[in-house]
């Protein structure tokens, strides 16, 4: 089960990565509680207000691949449940598209609430961060 | 339900507030797949860490009062459900120790994930981070 889980939360990230805001609607449970945090920003409450701001990113981001390192899914209701956590680290490569094909790197964290509904898992609630890293200061 | 819900929830800002973590650690579910973010920091997994945060963050505060606006509660599964997904926002008043009476703000926005266990509602997931708000230009 934990199996069909990670792959829902992998659809996601290709759904962003191609802009393909259908695999984006179908990887949402259509309800007005659902909840998005983007890193940063306030929090955005509804499917339909969720999907906006998830079509209007994509039209804007340019080139951006996720490498989710430690991901891992808990069941807090036990292996037959029907709820999901899943958390993971992501790791970003984007595209400034209006430089000279370089490349920036970026890394936030999530915690995603995926149900299972009619025998798909689907997208309940997902809060992502940046981490802010502590600079080192250099002896002088 | 959400009543008994928003009462636990409410509880854990009563912990942090009061530094009580006898209090902190009842409202957890005692598992090693839990996790916690804190504003801008990585995921912490497991209940020991997640409290060790606690413990060494609740020692460092000082004053610190939470002021907590669009708290909503989501019942994935329905209302008899045993998830609650709820999210709000902190609007944060904490004292500098080391200035002179001196208070300062934040803002941040939190989804945490609790569920029932032997009839009472616990923590299982929790992620905080800050928001980030946008400058105003002034045109000169």
């Amino acid at each position: 089960m934990s199996q069909d889980v990670l792959t829902a939360h992998r659809a996601f990230y290709d759904a962003v990565e191609t802009g393909d805001l259908d695999l984006m609607t179908s990887l949402w449970v259509d309800d007005t509680t659902t909840s998005c945090v983007h890193p940063g920003a306030e929090i955005l409450h509804g499917t339909t207000s969720v999907l906006r701001s998830w079509t209007v990113l994509m039209a804007n981001l340019g080139y951006i691949q996720f490498f989710l390192t430690d991901v891992q899914v808990q069941l807090p209701l036990g292996p037959d449940g029907d709820v999901a956590v899943v958390t993971c680290t992501e790791n970003i490569l984007s595209g400034q598209e209006m430089a000279d094909d370089s490349f920036t790197g970026g890394k936030a964290v999530c915690t995603s609430v995926l149900v299972l509904r009619g025998g798909r898992w689907q997208f309940w609630s997902r809060h992502a961060s940046p981490v802010i890293e502590v600079q080192e200061v250099e002896e002088p």
